[in-house]
């Protein structure tokens, strides 16, 4: 849907259906009048009203529903709580994570526990076939020709269609401004290790992404926990309170839908915490892995694209949205280029090519847009579906997240509430998920869980959410009934 | 050739010429008797003594010529003296020199340049067509099932390969021992990462892998270069003394054939090596990227296996023997598993498990071995061209190694010689290979370089190689003109 410069009849319709939304005239979960009906009322031919449709459809705006017609998107909604804002912790901590992590990782990879605890969406939701054949394509036809060492930076065709598809982000690219890494996991290493020194501090959402914390004790660094909002992120005041006092090295945040809280800081709220940073000289790495998975009208735009990339170091991947196995990320290292490729060079060289080529196939023949309207109505349905099974079934003063994009919910039960037991527990019913210490360095949110709806929903995880929340109750419980013992 | 407990007529048969040659009744070069007088002589069929010749040129201990018939392969020879041993360094260096091996590698890459400057053998040598349709069958019949995060340490089968193999490099190994890793590269940087901190010195070889010395430089490590022998490797002695008064946090060295002298330490002296640095608890590091590729009867045994893997880490890849863009290495930590499991989830969380699963096909078919008797035959010709035309051409007093595997040799030209002059004129010329200094911390051997013999040899090689030589001659020429200028 690029630009054009004059406005055609199905888009004045869309914005006018926008109003209407904005305005609360349409609620969210509302039918749309008939493209039959909306056509004799507007005098326009029922084509153009489908196209106008089909436009919000394409932005998650509305959702079609197979012989029942179009819907606003319900991407707000729940009748729990939201959880509560994390509170600051004024010193920065050393991380030992790692046993917790890897423990973790072994469960959520095993086939045989209801998935709750997976980080990616299934290979079923993921459909990678036609990623798979260009692969298959590229090693018969082509492997000799790739089988060199690539290029550190990467396939310059990959380079070229990241590049290109970083207009979407708002961000002008050059594939010189792009290196491939082995997914996020790798730019994010090489980002700290290219502005940070052993020793250093780091600032951080509260709760995030344990891999996060897991790279910081690795490579030595301390993580600062910022006190962060459930749906707007960070909050830019404390953070500047902090960097009055304390030496940062660099601040560590997600562009969009924060793992795990799946919170979205505002645009102005970004270009607020952007300016602080500049005045500190403190460079600002970002992860907008879940950016392109969002129910939200517009793909939010990253920090990079409202400070040009002066301070800002962008990190990404493939592995949320195509082809977690692919291992594909890349980084806009921007003023820290030289520093990024190094380490690149010295720590993995270069990525395999095949893997590249086949991508750069699958991204300049379009398929990846199609893919990801149908990925993000898919993950949409399943997080409502997610939220409403446990409002369903867990204890009374549960509180959970309300993300406009990714795949995760981050549940908050009642304080006392211990996670890591209810974790033990549930795995012996044959269920995981991702219990709220490891989001932390100070090990706080015991009382707290990360539920990941990344599978095809089935009556299998259904009724394993319902068994959690079964769990969670009879645990409130016991704790009333044996409070002197704990 | 499994081992058998009887012995076999065509196995006293190859014994038996073992024995000749070892007692130099028969040279190097000599052709043997056909197989049809070997077989009147001994009343033995022609099939068995074909199965002894056979069993000999698949130990590189002969080398069978297309209508000709055996000959004794001649692993030696050349009429340059070797490089000299280089002098010990007393003190550690701090490494700088990103820059010079970032330019090198993009001159090496160049095809429009005469490849005397790469790393790899070319992909007509390795041939890599049968890997390549493992992985298009893998991609087209299995990639969904593949689209996910592989296990941290690895794909099993691959794993499970590998440990088989290790049988033949004398160290038993289980799956679970090994961890796959982005070539050698990710490999060595998760050991050094797992054995030092920023700051700490490691001892080397001198001259050594500048890729090594890249990575030393963005860990924050210090290289400590030991007197290395272009035969016989680095000197223990020299070791043993620096042992007692500098504080080493672990030794790194070549298993066999070392980038760039293709020195091979006899066992009895690897074995006082282990020996003296466990007195001092010091790990060892080894990289037997070039193993496979020897031109001796058996594979050189690398460190672990006269350990058994008690102080040892031992690195490798397919990048030197098949395939370079699959980026596909391995590491066995032994007693540093844990630290190197963390490192690689937390730098790069797992390898792509398409290329893994393919790699594993091709070598449970088996074709590895017969792909790698090709290609050593192949590069131990290359080598020997490659001698044989620099005799030819270089300047009077250049001495040469004669490493009896790998694919590269290193050249010391009369003191005072300029290789980085040599370097620029060279790439004028459309030659590119790699000046001295960038193997070496303290930027030494100004007056060598390593030249690659790892592609197809043509007459363009021929030609550039002779070019090269005519260049270095004018230099000395000019230099002796220009001595008080210089």
């Amino acid at each position: 849907m690029d630009a054009d410069t004059t406005t055609h009849r199905y888009e004045q319709l869309a914005d006018l259906i926008v109003r209407m939304i904005d305005n609360g005239t349409l609620a969210p979960g509302v039918r749309l009048p008939s493209v039959r009906a909306i056509g004799a009322q507007y005098g326009i031919s029922i084509s153009t009203v489908l196209q106008g449709y089909r436009l919000l459809e394409d932005r998650g705006i509305l959702v079609a529903r197979p012989q029942s017609g179009f819907y606003v998107a319900a991407t707000q909604g729940g009748t729990l709580a939201l959880p509560s804002t994390s509170r600051l912790r004024s010193k920065a901590s050393t991380v030992s994570i790692s046993g917790a992590v890897a423990a973790l990782l072994e469960h959520a990879s095993n086939s045989a526990l209801v998935p709750l605890g997976c980080a990616v969406p299934d290979a079923a939701l993921l459909r990678s076939h036609r990623l798979d054949l260009a692969l298959a394509r590229a090693a018969r036809q082509h492997g000799a020709h790739y089988n060199v060492y690539g290029a550190p930076r990467g396939e310059l065709r990959l380079r070229r269609e990241i590049a290109r598809r970083a207009m979407r982000i708002g961000h002008a690219l050059s594939p010189d401004d792009v290196v491939i890494t082995s997914g996020c996991t790798e730019a994010v290493t090489l980002a700290l290790s290219s502005v940070a020194k052993p020793g250093d501090t780091i600032a951080v959402e509260s709760p995030t992404y344990f891999g996060l914390l897991h790279t910081l004790e690795m490579l030595d660094l301390k993580a600062l926990e910022l006190p962060t909002d459930p749906t707007r992120g960070v909050h830019v005041d404390a953070l500047a309170r902090l960097l009055d006092t304390e030496p940062v090295a660099a601040c560590m945040l997600s562009s969009s839908f924060s793992n795990p809280l799946g919170s979205l800081m505002p645009e102005a709220q970004k270009r607020e915490l952007l300016a602080l940073l500049a005045r500190h000289a403190v460079p600002l790495i970002e992860d907008d892995v879940y950016g392109d998975i969002h129910f939200m009208r517009e793909r939010p735009r990253p920090f990079i694209a409202l400070d040009g990339g002066a301070n800002t170091i962008y990190c990404s991947s493939f592995s949320k949205s195509l082809a977690p196995g692919y291992r594909i990320g890349w980084i806009a290292p921007g003023a820290f280029a030289q520093q990024v490729m190094d380490r690149k060079l010295a720590f993995s060289l270069c990525s395999p090519v095949l893997p590249q080529v086949a991508l750069a196939d699958y991204l300049a023949s379009g398929a990846y847009d199609a893919h990801m309207r149908r990925l993000r109505r898919l993950l949409e349905e399943n997080l409502l579906r997610l939220t409403r099974t446990i409002e369903a079934s867990f204890p009374a003063g549960t509180r959970v997240s309300r993300p406009a994009g990714g795949f995760a919910l981050w549940v908050e039960l009642p304080k006392g509430f211990d996670s890591r037991a209810l974790f033990d527990e549930a795995l012996e019913h044959g269920i995981c998920f991702a219990p709220g210490d490891v989001f932390s360095a100070s090990r706080r949110f015991r009382n707290c869980l990360r539920l990941s709806a990344g599978s095809t929903w089935s009556e299998r995880i259904d009724k394993g959410v319902r068994r959690l929340g079964e769990l969670a109750r009879t645990q409130r419980t016991e704790d009333r009934g044996t409070l002197a013992v704990k």
